[in-house]
């Protein structure tokens, strides 16, 4: 972050017809804003876009969640149709949707492969990983390759005029390696950071947590080495996101976090470089148990908290508003010497 | 809330293409839409308005805050003139703006006088309200006008076309009546419900609170007399507010609630009429203790908790886009069978 710029915020944000302090969380946020862009006041976070992520898990064989693996390739169909949650939530707060297919293991729906839909960005490094508990999700070229195309992904959405991206991702099963990675990379146990993902039983979470244990122990990965452990124990979509993130960092574009998929995927890109953080901002805090840990870990205050799970990009979404208008308050509200207005005596 | 209307939310929130629960606190409030509206999906509450009552405080005499008391004045031409955060967050989430003049003290700025700006009702109850300590606020009948004025407010806006209200107020020292009915409608101790306001300082805190005390021990408030207690101990802007509540619930149209003054009205409004709390959302915590007493006692979840402690609608208008995205995600999302995605086993 930009010190010059940071020092013009808080001195900016003095001089506004507001009592010192009072806008709370969005002061933080201006001036993060002001930071990363070298300018005073920041540009209004605008046009934005939302990435979907989307990839299969091998590890969905060991019985982690009762969604059958095909849901995946059907709700990337149901975003480019315009049916899910997340496109309603981009339509209402004026955000683009696109997907890209990393490694979904179905075939995408007819009218997909058809070219009857548009926002698809086809990137299958492969089609979904391997099961983690009986040897890596993927090979490190694999782990690799998308992370560039996260990073691709973010240089082309910034290049297209986005001024913001914000995360999303897609993959039934996909909670399962993001409490591995979090439990690796907080070194909390599996136990602590392992949730109920789309609402699993008892049984079902119990066996969970114990197929990441057992993921765990076999690979004993290391987190000094994030794109191993990316390899072992991540998804090609937390690889890419991570990805996105250290992308978007380098083109000091603001980057907005969904939930748990997202929280492990920044520990991940915070490992390759600290300096990431400077261009995250913490959407929503979900309600699983491991994406408390890892917010908690990335030093990130989630904007809204409201139980959400559902990933997607719907948490994030709804946060975009609150972070641009942390920005146009930089921008539209008159000092108290221009005002005319009074200061406190 | 209609029964009928509720039944079918919860019915097609299970059809949606999401796993079960998984927009969390959403969820309510689309419910909470539809059973206000009679209608599921109910409609997207767009647009929206937000009305600022603006009035003074005898109290202020008392020295409870650094602030002067025209600055009152000097805001509400800040709002008319567009240049205060309240109209920043409004043009990003596109709401209007509209200010009410229920009880200013000092002369509104000249070029608001000389009708060069736009958006201002007039409908002053009296210039500010008397000492609470040494006497009550306002007399029962200007108690009942201000909550009229509410009512009217809520009436007109409708009529205009807006479908949903947001609630703001501006009022140097406006804190303390507000401390004062939490108080009375809580039974809390006013240590307890009394804040910093705009951020006063230790010697200054404990005055207000000395205040409070006595302004209650003089008039002993009976919170089964809500008129009583506002014209004992509160404010015009607090009185209509209150009203502004009771009108909206009473054409079915929801209102959004900012902070700590907009909760110490929904007490008294509920005190009047428990039925209002079927209109109102919570739009925010502020860092005011005694909203979240008062949000407690109102049974109300917040939507925004970012530690703002502002005022004028500005946490409620970051909780727009939030209520709009559960509307819409009402309409939008596809069922598991239109969409052909699979449902879990």
């Amino acid at each position: 972050l930009d010190a010059k710029a940071l020092g013009e915020a808080w001195d900016r944000q003095k001089r506004m017809t507001k009592p010192a302090g009072s806008l709370g969380m969005l002061e933080i946020i201006s001036a993060q804003l002001c930071g990363l862009s070298r300018k005073c006041p920041p540009p209004i976070p605008e046009p934005a876009c939302v990435a979907i992520f989307a990839g299969d898990h091998g590890v969905h064989a060991q019985g982690v969640t009762p969604w059958p693996q095909e849901v995946t390739a059907q709700m990337v169909g149901n975003f480019l149709a315009g049916g899910a949650v997340v496109n309603a939530f981009a339509a209402q707060v004026g955000a683009e949707v696109c997907v890209v297919d990393v490694g979904v293991a179905a075939d995408l729906p007819s009218p997909v492969q058809q070219g009857r839909t548009t926002g698809l960005l086809p990137r299958k490094v492969r089609p979904g990983t391997a099961d983690m508990t009986t040897g890596p999700a993927m090979s490190r070229e694999e782990a690799l390759r998308a992370l560039e195309i996260g990073i691709e992904t973010a240089r082309d959405l910034v290049a297209a005029g986005n001024k913001l991206i914000i995360t999303g991702d897609m993959g039934i099963a996909n909670t399962t390696p993001a409490a591995a990675l979090i439990s690796v990379f907080t070194g909390t146990d599996p136990a602590d950071v392992t949730g109920r993902g789309t609402g699993i039983d008892d049984e079902t979470h119990a066996r969970k947590v114990d197929v990441i244990r057992r993921a765990l122990e076999l690979h004993k990965p290391d987190p000094g080495d994030p794109v191993g452990v990316l390899a072992a124990v991540g998804g090609l979509e937390h690889a890419a996101l991570a990805g996105l993130m250290l992308g978007a960092a380098s083109l000091r574009t603001p980057v907005i976090l969904d939930g748990v998929i997202a929280g492990a995927a920044a520990l991940a890109a915070k490992a390759i470089a600290p300096e990431v953080l400077a261009a995250c901002i913490a959407g929503h805090r979900s309600a699983e148990p491991g994406h408390k840990a890892a917010l908690a870990k990335l030093g990130l205050r989630p904007m809204i908290d409201l139980d959400l799970r559902l990933g997607e990009g719907t948490g994030a979404l709804l946060a975009l508003p609150v972070v641009q208008s942390a920005a146009r308050a930089m921008h539209d509200v008159a000092t108290f010497d221009s005002a005319g207005v009074t200061e406190k005596r």
